[in-house]
């Protein structure tokens, strides 16, 4: 479980919202390293009219223009140099398929293995608090 | 201070989202240990199309159908075993008013206490930087 | 990059969203110490109908009405004297542009420098994974 959440423009998630999704599960799982199994694909999309979502150009000079921001929440596991490589099979990946490298915008959250219910079979709930 | 955000669908949150909202808070003010008062609610939701949330049946082998993903951001202060009661009375209480338990999608991230402004009184703003 | 996410109700946005943002974000500036420079503003507006934020008036009893919640996704590395001199000029900021100060919450969730992608030139985009 990472929890991928994505905020972009409404154009491009109506156009290629289900692609950038897949996308960037694929240059998860392909990196074995992460052991991210295949199966392990929970996504949340927040679209956004026009203005919602500022990138600023100046910073590092890069001319950023319409950001897409996706937010990776995962365990803390994985060293800086996994990460480094997960950013930018991402940034590769979502550049070919026409997104613009300057505008993928990658913040990850960590915690812990303990911080996850991905949901409970009908027979493990709970009966009383 | 839990900061509780919820990703859920729209009909599901036209039908029921206060509801929702009330479960979660009673899940957490029942139980005494996490020390959360009642009066303590501060709840987002966050209403999504079709589409917008994705969660892999495929993984641990649950039929997620449409998932309702809770976000809580809070305190680094509880320990592993009231997390999991914490998780566990979330979904008995969602399940309770027809929430699939397969569907319910919790992650918490973790913040310290000097991490929060609940709002200021008029007269304790600054009057400057 | 602080990452600065605000959940407004949708009339506010309408009416002072871009005011908003800037004053966040000259409130993030004009304090040296944080070493934010001006060219660093990356903003998401995510807009909200009515009833889907809440934010509990019993709380230390104060008046709360229409919450704008402002989360900041930060390095770790601000002391608590400074997160507290940034909280209080954020809500400087957005009481002179007429927001109720009851109403500025504020959360900041951490991590690490090597958590962020801001972003890459198309000659940086790795040619694989």
């Amino acid at each position: 479980m990472p929890l991928v959440q994505v905020d972009l423009d409404r154009a491009l998630y109506q156009e290629k919202g289900a692609q950038i999704g897949e996308e960037i599960h694929r240059a998860q799982v392909e990196i074995e390293e992460l052991q991210i199994p295949d199966a392990d694909k929970f996504q949340i999309f927040r679209v956004h009219d026009e203005g919602e979502i500022f990138g600023d150009p100046r910073y590092n000079d890069l001319d950023r223009k319409k950001l897409i921001v996706v937010q990776l929440l995962m365990v803390n596991r994985y060293p800086v140099a996994l990460k480094n490589r997960l950013f930018g099979n991402i940034a590769r990946r979502l550049t070919a398929i026409g997104i613009r490298p300057q505008d993928v915008f990658i913040a990850v959250t960590e915690n812990g293995y303990e911080d996850w219910l991905p949901g409970l079979a009908p027979e493990d709930v709970p009966t009383e608090a």
